[in-house]
């Protein structure tokens, strides 16, 4: 049986890029979640339209986080806290891909260490020990992602401190076309959500849209 | 006129390999620098046995630093604090390349952000706003560089405040084989000092030497 992924916040800028993909690879049931329930099923029937075919669904975050396998959180920084508070009963048990950048506005792209070490572990401070958490797909920009079918060329690093976890991660990683790598504890997840920042200074610089990053020497 | 390039400390892993490349470009002078003046001669020989001719030479760190325009730090973290204490005032006025990764042994694959920051801010801290303190050079193997005069498919991510100590840094790149790319200001070297304990920790997972990143999409 299918598992089945709900991005919560999925509605922004990196959740219908992924939530198209992992649909479209036909390994996943795919749920989109946000606060509002019409915005979750306005925003998959228009991912259902460029399938051509339904097979997402939009719910509350609520409802979706209590019907998923995997849950994928995408929201900005300082939804993050508010959100998992929300939802920490619902998630116990669960596996929660983190896909939160803590970026500091307005410069966004300078580094910001949180003070709970790194997004990921502020989130899995919130959850508790029942609750599997694992740091990932902060660095693929959203155009490649909305590219639709494409492999995009930027590797998904996956910090977390439970492998099975990691290689739940690592296989959404691959369905959504990029490599999935294994970049360590959930610690390491300051680098790994660090790395955007960088990477947007990197854009400015370039006056490029996707700036990513692969590993070589592997 | 070329400019004068002392590799610090550059007897260990990394120096032989960046300072033999930066001889052989003919765009630097060398000089390996070491605490003791007869293990720097020793490895200049030794690096200009290999070049069959006389380009490097090797004096003390402080006669190094004293003959250098730019000076580059290749030691490890535990010496870092007490190398630039000692070369503080030689150092005024000039760029300082600062290689140093934060590892704290013996978890050398988990992510450790120094009480500073970085590694970089803490040499900025200790040489005062009178050094240009560049954050470069952590990610590439020693092995790979000891390959003498192949490029290397690992970018070079240069952090740092000073736009003109960053130049020299990606011509420093370059000149070694590699790209380098402005990566913003000093604060985001957190990022790139930790990344290679990430691809320390990639290299022992899949039985590697030599993992590197590159960035894609510019």
């Amino acid at each position: 049986m299918k598992k089945t992924v709900a991005v919560l916040g999925g509605t922004g800028n990196e959740g219908p890029g992924l939530a198209l993909r992992w649909a479209k690879s036909g390994r996943y049931e795919v749920i989109i979640g946000s606060r509002q329930a019409e915005k979750a099923e306005r925003v998959a029937a228009e991912l259902n339209q460029k399938l051509g075919q339904n097979l997402l669904r939009g719910l509350t975050n609520e409802a979706a986080a209590q019907a998923a396998d995997i849950c994928v959180l995408t929201v900005p920084y300082s939804a993050q806290g508010p959100t998992l508070t929300g939802l920490r009963e619902l998630l116990q048990g669960k596996i929660l891909i983190d896909v939160t950048v803590p970026l500091q506005p307005p410069k966004v792209s300078h580094v910001h260490v949180p003070p709970g070490g790194s997004a990921g572990q502020e989130a899995q401070a919130i959850l508790g020990e029942g609750v599997r958490v694992v740091s990932a797909f902060q660095n693929v920009g959203a155009a490649h992602l909305a590219e639709g079918d494409s492999h995009i060329d930027c590797d998904v690093l996956v910090c977390g401190d439970d492998k099975e976890a990691k290689a739940e991660a690592i296989a959404l990683a691959e369905a959504a076309g990029m490599r999935g790598i294994d970049a360590g504890p959930l610690r390491n997840g300051v680098v790994v959500e660090g790395l955007t920042a960088v990477l947007i200074g990197i854009n400015i610089r370039h006056k490029a849209k996707g700036a990513g990053i692969k590993i070589t020497g592997i």
